[in-house]
């Protein structure tokens, strides 16, 4: 932990009060698997994820009845760089969008009964109010960081602190389980460069076409990203570090997001790409947060993997998507919920009256 | 099209019914898909389920409202060689379990809004009446296989006629979409006989540990399978031969739903390994059946894969399951549901005032 830097007394606090896994309940979650009316181990990571869980929430029968998938949105000063296949207006339109309950997360959390929290952490222009958006915005975007630091130190710590708040205020009106999500033109640099620097990869190994962009601009979004690796010298050992230079304001909110949760023993559905890269600068601030969180899925991005090999995760699904917003999350949230419905409702062998193995 | 021959009228006509993929539909769902406020391809596997669901339906804008998981249970006299880790009776002691709601199927279904639909194709015990039990019941299992044919020639197309009259009857309650499940003790023994003989894979390669046997038992149900084959000489050519002689009635009102469903434009989600070997034997009797048909899961069985490379089917899910009961099927179903939802409820770049590709 080199968290204990000028600053960080809130996030050093949050990030102390994450504990381990809760062996008692794991156990008493394992026998309850062995009683019920199916051969033991006979579904698979459903049963894996349910004795998770109740490590994670220390309830030996955990249910997730209130459920939230959190949005944040913030621009990139390396989109300047033509590093994305859209102009930057489209994270402004998109925040509109999903207040208005129309893009991909809207469909997919109401599928799954989550309700999706929007952030406006730092996008470029200036949200009209909205009674559902929640406005924590440090700045209107970050700089450039293919010529200097994306941000200050101060404001990595300020935006990690806002996450932890927004975390705050959804478990005060009820939080069961919480996937994350985000929306920044140019975000995929941003997690590129973070998954470099704490993987060791090179920039070229790791990046990826994002929204889907052509070769050429491929080509020059890692020369963009080694140029600034290079000028910025971000230092694994000191998350804080890597994430003011190289990271993204909704990035940074999303670490707090993770580590508030991780505190309250609310199990985090890490979604794709970018928010995998807030979990890479959450586990080096805590490296202990690791077995709270449930990676959804394997993003289409070439990148993700090399990073969740990293944090030692195993994503449920494999869909190819690579579209962010916490679509992953939403869509492994269903299977998260099943998972916990099994020990829940099925009967066991002498409920029902089922002969166990001959 | 093997299926001309005696008693098989049914059949046959059920299998001239299935049409081809609604091309018009499909390419009008390609265009609602660019139209989404997403970039194009980004939710993967998600857009590729949707296009094909509307090829299937023919509907341009499909939705899953009518579902229905059919759970179909048989024994099998194969048992008796002492191929399960579980005895005989467990059959008819889950077939009690899904009437009473308590097995893992009943908690899948139920988180994915589908109806249960249990059926006794041919269990070992009389079952008393109960208002929820399909009873299409051919005989009281089949005989062990391994000495002779598992059910006569006869018996194998009554039970792909009961199985198109249960889907029939599920149709006229109302069915958008339906996902197959089986129990029957003894029946990955007949599965790896049917995946042996379509893919010609020697049985070694194929058969796995079921319901988890050990390796003693696994040898003996490798030679059983071998046996039987050598026996009963099935002819891949004509998948009634091989289904009556290495096949289960569970297995084979399967075949009977999964040629109705596809009839009826109805799209199929394909649970595990037994009911696998159903749609081979159901695509034996008519290749485009495939086109219809959803893969759930990919099964912990070894003998998986090979079946779903043989159909060209690539699974939505691979969790380790190893159950059956289509427990695969109810968790894909949501997938399948919000695949739909996609087209159905996101804002297109117009409505939603979003910039495309700049």
């Amino acid at each position: 932990m080199t968290a204990g830097s000028g600053g960080m007394d809130r996030v050093v606090d949050c990030a102390r009060r994450i504990g381990d896994l809760d062996s008692a309940a794991m156990d008493a979650a394992l026998r309850r698997q062995a009683e019920l009316t199916k051969p033991a181990g006979s579904l698979g990571r459903l049963e894996e994820v349910a004795v998770r869980i109740a490590g994670i929430t220390g309830l030996r029968r955990a249910s997730l009845r209130q459920r939230a998938i959190i949005v944040m949105a913030a621009d990139h000063g390396v989109a300047e760089e033509g590093v994305s296949a859209y102009p930057q207006e489209v994270t402004a339109q998109m925040v509109l969008n999903f207040l208005g309950g129309g893009a991909a997360i809207n469909v997919l959390a109401r599928a799954v009964g989550a309700r999706v929290v929007v952030v406006d952490m730092g996008v470029a222009a200036e949200l009209a109010n909205h009674p559902d958006l929640v406005v924590a915005k440090i700045a209107r975007g970050t700089r450039d960081f293919a010529r200097g630091p994306a941000m200050r130190r101060e404001q990595a710590i300020e935006a990690i602190e806002a996450g932890i708040r927004v975390l705050d205020e959804q478990a005060r009106q009820g939080l069961d389980v919480v996937g994350t999500g985000e929306m920044g033109i140019g975000n995929t640099t941003a997690a590129s460069a973070i998954a470099s620097v704490f993987t060791g990869k090179a920039p070229g190994e790791i990046t990826g076409r994002g929204t889907g962009i052509d070769d050429a601009t491929l080509a020059a979004k890692v020369a963009v990203i080694e140029r600034a690796i290079e000028l910025n010298h971000p230092d694994p050992a000191d998350p804080i570090d890597v994430l003011h230079k190289v990271g993204g304001f909704e990035i940074a909110g999303l670490v707090g997001v993770i580590l508030a949760a991780a505190a309250r023993r609310i199990p985090v559905i890490v979604d794709g790409f970018i928010s995998t890269a807030a979990a890479l600068v959450a586990a080096g601030i805590c490296p202990a947060v690791t077995a709270h969180l449930i990676a959804a899925h394997r993003s289409a991005e070439i990148g993700h993997r090399p990073m969740l090999d990293h944090l030692g995760l195993d994503p449920l699904l494999d869909l190819g998507l690579r579209l962010g917003e916490g679509t992953g999350a939403a869509l492994a949230m269903h299977l998260v919920d099943a998972a916990l419905r099994i020990p829940d409702e099925m009967a066991t062998f002498g409920e029902a009256g089922v002969s166990r193995t001959g």
